[in-house]
């Protein structure tokens, strides 16, 4: 038994090359505190998994949160686990009073009802209809309110710790592809699931303690497929190659692309290549503090619309990054807000040629005043393995 | 970018060795017809990727499916998905029409409203709140019903293709584990991460395409920890070594434990070790067609109760497999249903002695008549690691 939670790295810190040593979980639920006063509830039900991480630093696979906006010091603030975790839920959550019980979310709708807490705000993004039909029938003298993605709003913004780690997922993928190209591990004759392999080898030997999604390498005209999974597929001579890969340090997780080609390039790949090289440029200097998340987008996506290929950019220009491997914001067309300094996001343009080849090109950065910071340090000329 | 979906192995099937070539989708969505009409139901419409890998073939990132209840042959049954996977549902599902929208499920519950269908049933185990309010804003004319759980009741009995394939992902965990044990992989001044990283690789390396959930090693006092991450903790002479790991064929998921010793074992450990054995074996032998799965739990559990260490069984006897790590049936206390002839499930009793070890003991099986089919093959003594 085992389940893909949040990623723990491990219950003891690891991180100490990281710089901060812990994150500040107790500063960040008064920012918490803050947006519920502003969102009119007396407490927040938390249920999604990485926000209970985000906000208290545990990491079991089965939990439930009720944080109150009036609760200062924090002695009604509450965690629910089950017996698996009781250990693991002492250790990780020392700041906290802890309830143990199966029904983990259940007992904590119990707890604000005994408390006569009033409005309570759930996660209506992340809560279904079927749990939200038993707290309803539990939650007997308490107003269940819809407050959805309150903490994800305060996870956009990476604090020192989160930026130190991101960087450090970047470098142990950045590290991988370097140490791949220098044993010659992309060439002619290798399959796709072999480099794919090999790729994760080096990034757990590099620093990651897991990879942050399932690697892929699309060669030939497998690079046209946007989200091509690692076949026997094996690699020729003349092949674009695109491996988009990350890797995740003590729960943050990095994300880039690069797309290389087998031998010298022909002419339509070189101006396609190109494009990209100069789409992604542009959007990574519209990010600013302050620009829309649809405007970024634009910047990019006009590069590519004015060479005549608008339609060959099939996707959206990128997503943000942190404890998960999507998550706020969204840079697309349809991408709603503006940026704010701290803010993670990918920059990924991508051409696709259906049955000839693509190319995309990903950095990881962080939106600071006066130009983003970029993680992903491998650089971006085209990359012609001979 | 990429995302954990539904693991898709290949768009081109990889799986020539294992038996059946392709599942029998257009008899999978039969089978769901009669549960519709039982469930009084015009159609389902169905959100959840791994029911819809299921139910099509389809393993894109985002998509919606339209399920007709009365649709023979199958004319307005309908898959939904983005711009991103045009040529792939065109290659997974050529047997159903598709509509390309990024947001799929809203242009399905849009096209349910056009084709007037009356009464259409929602997945609300995992429908959220926000979803099913948009589906309601848009669903003039149509009434939607809660209808939680029908597929994954299908799901439950495994066809011969799919036992094949969970066949083929237990022989990659055994023989990744012979592997490993053959070539001294597991010996004190090791750690945690590098026994994991190396067991991952032998996965691969024996036929597995990916990693059914993040692998436990867990030695020492860390063994009784019931789900343990690796850390860079060191494995010393006396310890046990409890390792939790499990592939994945073609979207299929194996799952198994094997707890070692190294070194001579200890009077205590030897004796915990026989007692999680002989309450394996009760559990492994109580699977039948038409036995309950709280009472599989209480025959495994009943072993570790009589020797007065009931306390220390921190968790459920065992959990289905299949396309997802943990899925129904749950064999647990509070387990609800009996088992019928074809589901595949694991047995794991497991006794934690916090601060000085555990042992966790688990297969995957096939509930048959006349006794299980075992799929977990490597042997059970106690392993001794000099």
């Amino acid at each position: 038994m085992g389940m893909f939670g949040p990623d723990s790295g491990s219950v003891v810190s690891m991180s100490a090359d990281h710089g901060a040593q812990r994150p500040d979980h107790g500063a960040r639920r008064a920012a918490l505190r803050d947006l519920l006063v502003e969102n009119g509830v007396d407490a927040l039900l938390v249920t999604d998994l990485v926000n209970i991480r985000y906000l208290t630093g545990f990491t079991g696979s089965n939990a439930a949160l009720l944080v109150y906006a009036w609760d200062t010091p924090e002695a009604r603030t509450v965690i629910c686990t089950d017996g698996r975790y009781i250990t693991q839920v002492g250790e990780q959550v020392p700041d906290l009073r802890a309830e143990i019980a199966r029904a983990s979310a259940r007992r904590i709708v119990e707890l604000a009802g005994e408390w006569q807490t009033g409005r309570v705000g759930f996660e209506s993004h992340v809560v279904t209809v079927d749990q939200h039909r038993g707290f309803v029938e539990q939650a007997t003298g308490l107003e269940l309110v819809a407050v959805p993605g309150l903490v994800e709003q305060l996870r956009m913004v990476k604090d020192q710790y989160e930026v130190d780690r991101l960087r450090a997922a970047c470098a142990a993928a950045d590290a991988a592809l370097a140490a791949l190209l220098e044993r010659g591990g992309i060439r002619p004759g290798r399959t796709e699931r072999q480099v794919a392999r090999e790729l994760e080898w080096l990034m757990f030997e590099h620093g990651g303690q897991a990879v942050a999604f399932e690697t892929i390498v699309a060669a030939g005209a497998n690079s046209a497929v946007p989200h091509h999974r690692p076949t026997d597929a094996v690699l020729a001579a003349g092949d674009f190659v695109k491996l988009d890969f990350g890797a995740v340090v003590d729960g943050y997780h990095s994300d880039m692309t690069r797309t290389l080609v087998l031998g010298e390039p022909d002419e339509w790949q070189r101006e396609v290549y190109d494009l990209v090289r100069e789409s992604q440029r542009a959007g990574r200097k519209a990010l600013k503090p302050g620009v829309g998340c649809a405007e970024v987008d634009a910047a990019a996506r006009g590069v590519i619309e004015a060479a005549g290929y608008g339609e060959l950019f099939v996707h959206g220009l990128g997503h943000g990054v942190g404890l998960q491997i999507h998550e706020a914001p969204g840079l697309a067309k349809t991408g709603t807000g503006t940026l704010l300094g701290g803010v993670a996001v990918t920059v990924e343009p991508g051409v696709y040629f259906p049955g000839r080849g693509g190319v995309r090109i990903e950095d990881t950065l962080v939106v600071r005043e006066g130009g983003p910071e970029l993680l992903t340090l491998t650089g971006k000329d085209l990359t012609v393995v001979d």
